[in-house]
């Protein structure tokens, strides 16, 4: 007699963003006649840049053709695509990657969900809060957790980012094994310092632990000196796996492109308690469950890399910044103290009350879909995340909109 | 200090394709002037049918303009696609599936090296031998196996498929919790009757098991009579899981589309002894772990379902049938039985020798490339695969070659 994994009944009900999804559907089915604006669910309203739209439809016209038809690519990604990762996003910053050490896939969430399989079963998690609820139910589901007892799962450890800490969470006193960090933030736009970054290094080394640093937004920083990779870190490359994503960068949210370093110089003990090179696993793993991205999306992105690529990618996160900038003095307007914005495309703001009750209001007086910070974890409660993924003309409604209902 | 998943170890040394491919490349490395011919892995080489080109090229001009731009798609796929599956591939056979019980996916190895993990640790697994070596070896990394032993892996029921039973296995004396099956079979080109089907559906309802059956190779069937799918069999609903692909119907082995069908009849128990919906937790498992299918490559898999693209893709599959015959006939002249061929791309030949010494043999004297049959399993020993998938010139140069080489 089969049975399911019983992991699974440890999640919460369901996943944030079908909540969300759910009221606001259930609102527009009695409200037909109030547009609703959406800066819930951090998606892309851009279209894609020019040079990826002629990568595409160049790509289209070699799969028309028995002589540049494209089969079957090696599961890790094409070598044009894994060259010029390496080249522009690694060797421009001054940091060593190779490109045999990218891997591309479909997504920063498939490949931040799959990781941690790679991993023993009684790996000791330190995730923030709030988080990418991702992180945490990935690991519920393979078993890595306890039960979950008011909001939190027994077994992980837990990083507090409050106003406290800037919430830019400090190494904890325990040893922790694996060490989820996502900068710039999501929910909170909060970035990192290297001296903040560095600490965690240094608290990697020290317990043999490695870091999964979520850079999906690192195109978004402008601060300089602010890391834009976790390998910018002096001994990063022995204690961290980073993952990227053109996702936020080039507008792929429904085109799916992104990837996963794995320094081969990083290693993990194996039962026997040998060090081994995690690299191997993951192209084990990858080469067993996966089988490569798209062609035509894989030239769509090596075009981001063109110089023209650079530009127009540039001109679109500043596009999505500018909102941000709206964003962050609206709120500072209405009295409400927030984070993000700068280098992010999230806002974080201090609401100073229940984030459920925060989100109807809005929802219902603004109708203004924004993302309840409880959603992200405990320390997410009296906060709202706002995104600046939306139209110029959207975001300023939303802001006249959001303020009319709040004063 | 971290240790890796040490079910890893228990996998044996590569994977099969990338152990191929290892030793093609040495030969030709140091034989570059002798062309080298591949019908060996399963990889098409006609271009896309007109149709999805087409839908590629509009739907990436849509993805140039605000107003008809897709970001975040349902991590299950559009309903435009999901529909025109439950309808053609299920409505037209005179099979009831609903559209949302259809999951679209990036690829079948994807969906079946994934499903496993919503099933219970110690789940018994029954697997044919040969066999597709992904049901093997993720569940060797979720830790459902022992160790292997002479190429066999403890713990699992090993459904021998050999000339005895006509390459078709019958269910085991024993109780299996989770059943493999795949018809048109990969490797061995066999497809199994209705009665055959109907015996498993029996097994499956008797024990309480879930039959995960692999279809992709469905429309090459051809043999009036022959199930395209398990639900043609009365009270599958309530014990199968199908997964079916773009990839050799329409050639989209490089572009990435595939899907899976849970129905919502299909039920197992927690750990309570409870039943529950397995939809619920594929659902989960999807909206987790999974972020959808690119948007250009779910309108091309639409296409495929207009008349014109149901004429083209009957085209592609003819085609690579007629490559097929012309295998099946070369080997029955050499003197060599076989299977497959006739409702499959795949041509099991029974070379009644050493199958990776025949694999050398071939490689060096004829420069094609096969499958040896012990890739697949302790009962390919003794076997090759040889794929139709390749250009009729190829196709006939090669079985010239080997009759050449083999004689």
């Amino acid at each position: 007699m089969i049975r399911l994994n019983e992991h699974f009944t440890k999640l919460k009900a369901s996943y944030l963003f079908a909540d969300i999804a759910k009221r606001v559907n259930a609102y527009v089915a009695v409200n037909p006649a109030k547009p609703v604006i959406r800066l819930g669910i951090g998606d892309v309203t851009e279209p894609l840049p020019p040079v990826c739209i002629a990568a595409l439809h160049a790509a289209t016209e070699e799969m028309a053709n028995r002589a540049t038809f494209r089969g079957y690519g090696p599961e890790q990604g094409y070598a044009f695509l894994r060259e010029a990762i390496a080249q522009h996003d690694f060797a421009a910053l001054g940091t060593k990657i190779e490109p045999d050490e990218v891997f591309v896939s479909d997504g920063s969430k498939c490949d931040i969900a799959n990781i941690q399989e790679i991993f023993a079963a009684d790996t000791r998690l330190a995730i923030p809060d709030p988080v990418y609820p991702v992180y945490v139910d990935t690991n519920v589901m393979a078993g890595r957790t306890g039960m979950n007892r008011d909001g939190r799962y027994d077994g992980i450890i837990y990083l507090d980012s409050t106003v406290a800490n800037g919430y830019v969470p400090a190494p904890p006193k325990e040893a922790a094994d694996l060490i989820y960090l996502c900068f710039p933030n999501n929910p909170t736009g909060a970035v990192a310092t290297r001296a903040q970054l560095a600490a965690w290094v240094a608290y990697a080394r020290q317990h043999s632990a490695i870091i999964l640093y979520d850079a999906a937004y690192e195109s978004y920083v402008r601060t300089p000196g602010i890391p834009r990779s976790i390998y910018e870190i002096e001994g990063a490359r022995d204690v961290a796996i980073e993952f990227r994503s053109f996702s936020k960068l080039a507008g792929f949210t429904g085109l799916r492109c992104a990837y996963t370093v794995v320094p081969k110089t990083l290693q993990a003990r194996d039962a026997a308690g040998h060090q081994q090179a995690v690299h191997a696993l993951w192209h084990r793993w990858h080469t067993t469950k996966f089988n490569g991205v798209a062609y035509p999306v894989q030239k769509a992105a090596a075009a981001v890399y063109t110089p023209e690529g650079q530009k127009q990618t540039r001109a679109l996160t500043d596009f999505y910044l500018g909102n941000a900038k709206l964003i962050r003095e609206a709120m500072t307007k209405l009295g409400l103290s927030c984070i993000g914005g700068d280098n992010a495309p999230y806002i974080w703001v201090n609401v100073r009350r229940d984030s459920w009750e925060f989100f109807d209001l809005l929802l219902n007086r603004a109708q203004v879909v924004i993302t309840p910070g409880a959603g992200f974890g405990r320390c997410g409660e009296g906060h709202i995340r706002i995104s600046a993924f939306n139209t110029h003309e959207n975001v300023t409604a939303a802001l006249t909109r959001i303020a009319t209902a709040v004063m």
